[in-house]
């Protein structure tokens, strides 16, 4: 049975609407309190509350539909309570559409050697200045719910790429027990914000299968894929999701965490997923690999683009790589100008961006 | 007697218009090839061709009429037959409108121990590679006609602040020979920009008369002051400018060269000065420093602002600053997020340009 909730306005109407299904993937809405998301989409990453090198309006240019940010880092600075104070995230950074925020556990369990595990929750030091803290399933709940979030992750365990089986199966029992603790504070908190449960379970088909099943009986409003871009290769992953997206519930969301390569994100969303994010294009700009609008790459800070003076990219979605010279970003590459950065992260994430606004017009033109 | 030019449009007109002089300063239009400037006007320092923090969308919001780029950066990278090649600076930045380039003697001359100075030239090593390079008066006004300059400035010798007496007698000279030098080569290229003549002299005012004088007998489109703002106090800086103002003809623009603080730059323009740039208001917004429109100025990352959640300046130039927080500006600071060095910088930027539009407007109310 399909959720109901009210909105803002009073009328009730689904959280995600399914438009059509075809072979190139499924096309779709998703109803958040701050506005409506087409999907299937692409999150841009502003962890601590900014992009490098991009401004709101820069996003607003783009048309990104959505943020994601970071429980982990916002916890630490500038705290919840400010943001809460400040009217919540959207008031906090002055974005007005949906924001998703992840729960920290990735971020959390990526700091080897500085944390202790208990049922209830990890202990951890700051990466910024070492003092002490203490996350678990509930903390990561109610921080998420004081930072004004639309679409509040569960607070899993992720373990890395190398872990072993039994490691993998006891992150995946852990996530589990703490699923069921996110979704009780989550509904003492009754917010009309949405909760998404994390699929965990690495490589191992039944490990992924068991957690969903468990997922998916607690009633989520979305279900993420986690734990895969950490190492495996591009077989394994979609693998996983071959297994994973046919159990899934089709009038819920699926989310495939920290995967942004493009012909991977067409790959994906014709294995049926709706929700992406990723770091990777934007970090790859700041080292100088541009994203053409064409489906090709340039790394701009080769000798050849020296005088190549003609525009970045006469197609691209962001305004400063239709009227900049591929020699003036090569230039301030070269010269280590921060306008580098400007030009080639808005023009990486322009590009995810229209990928997915592409992907979007196929599946309709498929209907 | 006033010089003509021909402008593109084949009428003639004068280079420089004075509207008006009152007790608060003077009111002028600068006509360039590539457009009129109101004057007194301040320019935003572009060094190697973009602004740390800002796009040349941002410099277009905020009204800025003209840029700063500099020939000794620029020669080094890209080199000036890439620019040229690109149609010039304007082609190469996106930049339509007017563009004054700084000779390079000022940077030359900051590079203690790396240069070896004769009467037409000056042989330095980049600060970036090493390399070998040689710059004089004929290459610096060739190169700042190959970038399509429309103020290209002489090139001059600018001693340090600590230098004696017998030390800025010898840049005097030097100067004057290599203003001569600049002129006939500048005549010679006969293209339709201005040459500007760089007063030096120190704190003496017989020398900065010589050197004002004889410049003045060459007959310069303008005439700048150099060789202060490098350590010399605030009365001594405006001490010199009583000196060498009265000196200047009335009918040509006068730059002083690497003043922008804004109480300062009052003062100057009420001694007479059109022209001014500085590249401290942007060193002190990265830093954390924000001018704001009412005058005062703040120290963003101080820990009062982590819960001020109020517009940064609700009056300010800067859409930015209008819209986002200070307790957000705070945060963004203290995790070292770029973000806040564009909103810092646009900030810094937007109120030294309202600056020097408020002293335009005062000028007129005086007439």
């Amino acid at each position: 049975m399909e959720e109901l909730r009210k909105t803002k306005s009073s009328t009730l109407c689904r959280v995600f609407e399914l438009l059509c299904t075809t072979d190139d993937g499924r096309r779709g809405r998703l109803t958040t309190r701050h506005g409506i998301i087409e999907t299937p989409f692409f999150l841009p990453v502003a962890t601590a509350g900014a992009m490098r090198g991009l401004s709101l309006g820069d996003l607003h240019d783009l048309q990104a539909q959505a943020l994601l940010s970071n429980t982990y880092h916002l916890h630490l600075h500038p705290g919840e309570d400010v943001i809460a104070a400040a009217g919540g995230l959207h008031g906090f950074i002055n974005w007005q559409k949906p924001i998703l925020t992840d729960s920290g556990g990735y971020q959390i369990f990526s700091l080897r050697g500085l944390r202790k595990i208990t049922d209830r929750s990890v202990e951890f030091r700051s990466h910024t200045d070492g003092k002490k803290h203490i996350l678990g399933p509930q903390e990561a709940t109610q921080i998420q719910h004081q930072l004004g979030s639309d679409i509040v992750m569960c607070f899993d365990e992720c373990p890395p790429s190398t872990a072993s089986r039994r490691e993998i199966e006891k992150a995946v029992d852990r996530t589990l027990q703490w699923a069921k603790i996110c979704k009780e504070t989550h509904e003492k908190l009754s917010a009309p914000s949405l909760l998404f449960g994390i699929i965990q379970g690495g490589l191992h088909a039944d490990l992924r299968k068991k957690c969903a099943e468990e997922l998916i009986a607690l009633d989520f409003d979305g279900y993420a894929i986690g734990g895969l871009a950490v190492g495996e290769n591009e077989d394994e992953m979609l693998g996983v999701l071959r297994e994973v997206t046919p159990l899934l519930p089709v009038e819920k969301p699926r989310y495939l965490m920290g995967v942004g390569v493009r012909h991977q994100l067409q790959a994906c969303v014709a294995l049926g997923i709706d929700m992406f994010d990723c770091v990777l294009p934007m970090r790859i700009a700041r080292h100088g690999t541009i994203l053409l609008s064409n489906g090709s790459e340039m790394r701009i800070t080769n000798a050849e683009f020296k005088h190549a003076h003609e525009p970045i990219d006469e197609h691209s979605p962001s305004d400063l790589s239709r009227t900049h010279l591929k020699s003036y970003l090569h230039h301030l590459f070269r010269v280590h100008e921060r306008y580098a950065e400007a030009i080639a992260c808005k023009q990486n994430l322009g590009v995810t961006l229209k990928t997915m606004q592409n992907l979007r017009a196929s599946i309709e033109m498929r209907k």
